[in-house]
């Protein structure tokens, strides 16, 4: 079997993400505290997540107006003192986060470079922000092209892997979410390699396709290379 | 001289944008009539937006984060009733308003395409927003690629022709803005066509290169197919 091309996901495969989010998710139930018990918090911030995220998709800017959005509704619309701005600062501090890549993924990725293989970041969220943690995680120089899109699916890994490689059929996609990452790019025809990271999204989460011939599941990234080269 | 290509900008120049922000700037300071002349929340917009622009980027989410952050700072940090979520609703609503294409704007593309010149959509923005925006227009299928940027300089020209054209030379780039479309596509080489909207956000405005060689400017969209045909 004949492997070009690796698609990785960034957010939670490359760098910490969802920490970040589960940070200020916990700072906006402190804030909160004294108008809902943190489970209600946890509750309405999500729902009003789903409600927005055909109109707002992925990324901190929507999510900061979520949180926004949550609060007006449990406070009754009458936020004390510096709530709002407390939450607006937050999202702020969340997209000057510093980025730093999580262990083992600079060798895992300089290994596959080396070998040869063209590297594609493929990941959804605000473009302006990927890019900059792109550029901050000082991993840009190994990746042959970088795709920042609204929606993960089949579709979308297929017209990827045509045009960066040579087709989905010789392409893995490594991530950490089999929603976002591994379940539309074997759809595509893909490969997938779930790398789990310990906490993902409610959003993204789905069951392991076990048993199925072009999937495996990585205990961590630097097993990425052996992997592939074992397909060969 | 040969053409091959002709990149086109989207907002106000395919269909109305800014008056989109200018109308919920009127409401903006509609709101915060009972604590601010309307010059001076114009004025505290202008300097959050600039203030948040390398963070936030373009687009409606960031513009919603900065009226709230506007109405929060002149309203002392204690914004009545339900002006923040009435901010949040009038954001929500520059996201699904309704998009129409400018007048001549689908015949000049059309004939465009029918004279074998392969059309690029090049924008800024948010990401889901704008292809939302590509596909309520109806003007999809014109165009050979739709590239949406975090920012318009003269290395994203010369790399977006390079990729879906034959280079910035052989391109004309057409768009409302002197500061994003024109300046940087003719500092790429290639071709520009000046196509005024009767409104500029302040951000955006920039002294036309008049005597410019590589460079017209053109009153409405329909005289962009006549202008390139001119070139050959």
């Amino acid at each position: 079997m004949r492997i070009t091309t690796i698609g990785l996901d960034a957010d939670d495969t490359l760098w910490h993400n969802e920490t970040i989010f589960r940070l200020s998710q916990d700072r906006l139930r402190e804030m909160l505290s004294g108008f809902a018990s943190h489970e209600v918090t946890t509750a309405k911030l999500a729902e009003v997540e789903k409600r927005n995220l055909r109109l707002y998709g992925y990324g901190v800017k929507g999510f900061t107006l979520s949180m926004i959005e949550t609060a007006m509704e449990l406070t009754g619309g009458d936020p004390p003192g510096r709530l709002i701005a407390d939450i607006l600062a937050a999202g702020r501090e969340m997209l000057s986060e510093p980025v730093e890549p999580l262990p083992g993924v600079d060798h895992a990725l300089a290994e596959l470079s080396e070998a040869g293989y063209r590297l594609i970041l493929i990941t959804k969220g605000d473009l302006l922000h990927q890019e900059q943690k792109l550029a901050a995680s000082g991993l840009g120089d190994l990746f042959a092209a970088v795709e920042i899109v609204s929606e993960k699916d089949a579709q979308t890994y297929a017209r990827v892997f045509d045009r960066y490689g040579t087709g989905a059929a010789e392409a893995v996609m490594a991530g950490n979410s089999l929603r976002s990452d591994i379940l539309p790019a074997l759809e595509a025809g893909g490969w997938g390699a779930y790398i789990p990271y310990p906490i993902t999204w409610a959003h993204e989460v789905a069951d392991a396709p076990e048993g199925h011939p072009r999937f495996t599941e990585l205990a961590a990234i630097s097993e990425l290379p052996g992997w592939v080269r074992s397909l060969a």
